[in-house]
């Protein structure tokens, strides 16, 4: 396996063992878990997830929706507000696959409605709720319009499949406790939706999703599905949370060293921003950092372990500048390949076109339309 | 001129002057203009370029290199220190192009010099000095170092082009004032470390280049070329540092709206961090921004004004919220396309395939190697 450039490097044996894991929790649980493919983008790594007895999945956006359902996906929900400009790929998809779309306002809704070519109830529409992260979604506690639209679903002739979320403001907590608190409000919040819309004679699903409360709980209660993605890959942020363990981040960023400097006590890794992306988070003494040294950097299998003493400090459009201590500096050399566990491993993957694996297999992954 | 998905729309016009602006300043201060593309990485607008009189050019990766050789530049530098994993490339475009390469240690240049398979002298090498960036380079006052490596450049058989430098540093100043107070150290810098060059018997050019300086002076003197590369379309980064116009900036991002959330002072746009990167800049209150709305927002000719008071302030992977005062939300439904110039439009476009001119045109962009 030889690396000429910046290579995402991926490890099975920990991506299997995130997808067993998370898999077993959903399955004890006896909730579905749909996860969310965005993350890896591959449709060989969808495989590893088909090994595990998952049947459905999520993806963000309707090219991506058109990726997988060519790869064998046929129950696929697209967790993004409808953008009623591609309704031609809702079209091409719907006759295809068990197709879930978003809306959380009566516009996209008779957008599609009206669009669509074939029969309405060949698409299952969720309504996307906010819990509190205060993105998209209707407030959770207006409950009056949220069953105003689900009404509406109704009445247009696609099929209501439930109320869902993203609880992204998990992200903005400080550990597993809050993250857990995060995660029983919004379970809360979507089983007091639910009982509204029952009131109101309509029945849906509730599903919710995001890793840091997945990963977070030991068991799932009191809802229909869970659609977190990260957990594939983990990362350095999912790390800084506590909600794995260094050893379960799946995926490294391969770099060729292109300068040692010891008198500034760093080193120069060609994987830069395009390659790595911008994504931070912030270390103990303040600073983004953008990625931590993986050792034994050894070309071959497993991805070594995560070196808190060297972390990426700075990214420029093709430089990183990994900070090192002299013991680390004095065995790298220019030629040689580190390599750095990502901030964000979503973001980190989407800017590259293939996996190298462990064991030296290529993986080819989805690229945003060119049309 | 139909838009689906975010899609980098170029101005042509703007393209141009800004283009026409920086080669003006160049022949008029009598110093080669030698562009970085990798803000661009586009042929077709490459060849606007060359229209304005350029024949030299700067990129940033030898990938790149080889799109632009192919594209028919016949003198291109590597403006990143050499990466000895692809002297395969470097041998592929040798005999092609008068290419132009760094180096700041004997290590890089010696692997360059076994790893040749033709005559040496078709390779120029450039020794990177860092006059206060601190990321690559060998330090300006360390003119022993500089003239050894010199030495061993010159006793390789490469052709020794000069000393090269990129002052990062001016992007860490707050104004125009300390910009040029860089630049001017810069200059001073290049220039003994020249001057020390000249007394060990060497001869070579001096090479400077950041948008920052290069917008920021009036003309440039006691340098032989500058090598900008942002200013082709500049960016919010740019025009809060004082260096270009709002009306300067030749890029925007044209994103479906998917949400307009008037209690929340939001829209949610289709348009995130893959879409966008991460990269920001911190507004007048402190916070992180991601761009800037452009109005009008009717799809046709221009790219309208920045609206400050329309900032992105939040960008997951694919959505971006945009923050705007009623009487701009009032206008906005979902379906509609609304366009954002970009903090950074180096690391926008970068994530893109091709771009749209505001006429309707497609030009492909160059794409990293995928093997």
């Amino acid at each position: 396996m030889t690396i000429e450039r910046p290579t995402v490097i991926v490890d099975p044996a920990r991506v299997r063992r995130n997808i067993a894991r998370m898999a077993e929790k959903a399955r004890a649980s006896g909730v579905r878990l749909r996860p969310h493919f965005k993350t890896h983008q591959c449709a060989a790594i969808g495989e590893w997830f088909r090994e595990a007895g998952i049947d459905a999945i999520t993806v963000s956006s309707l090219g991506m929706a058109r990726y997988f359902v060519d790869a064998g996906w046929d129950d696929v929900t697209v967790a993004f507000p409808l953008n009623v400009r591609e309704l031609s790929i809702v079209n091409a998809l719907a006759p295809r696959a068990r197709l879930g779309l978003l809306v959380d306002h009566a516009d996209a809704l008779h957008a599609l409605a009206r669009g669509l070519d074939g029969p309405a109830d060949r698409v299952r529409v969720w309504i996307k709720v906010d819990v509190g992260y205060g993105r998209a979604g209707i407030a959770f506690d207006d409950a009056d319009r949220i069953v105003a639209l689900a009404r509406a679903v109704v009445a247009s002739g696609v099929v209501f499949a439930g109320i869902l979320t993203h609880a992204g403001h998990a992200y903005r907590t400080d550990g597993v406790e809050a993250i857990r608190e995060v995660h029983a409000e919004t379970v809360r919040r979507m089983n007091a939706v639910a009982d509204a819309l029952a009131a109101a004679g309509i029945d849906g699903a509730i599903s919710i999703g995001d890793t840091p409360s997945c990963a977070a709980v030991t068991r799932f209660a009191n809802v229909d599905e869970v659609r977190p993605g990260n957990f594939v890959f983990f990362d350095v942020m999912q790390w800084r949370f506590g909600v794995c363990a260094p050893d379960d981040i799946a995926v490294a960023l391969a770099c060729p060293v292109v300068g040692v400097h010891p008198d500034r006590g760093r080193a120069i890794l060609y994987g830069g921003a395009v390659h790595a992306s911008k994504e931070s988070v912030i270390d103990a003494r303040g600073r983004a950092v953008f990625g931590y040294l993986a050792l034994p950097a050894a070309e071959g299998p497993g991805l070594g372990s995560l070196v808190e003493e060297a972390p990426v400090v700075s990214l420029s459009q093709e430089h990183a500048q990994l900070e090192a201590p002299p013991e680390i500096l004095r065995n790298l050399a220019i030629g040689d390949v580190v390599r750095v566990f990502p901030a964000h491993s979503c973001l980190t993957c989407d800017v590259h076109r293939y996996y190298l694996t462990t064991e030296g297999e290529r993986l080819p992954r989805y690229m945003r339309a060119d049309d």
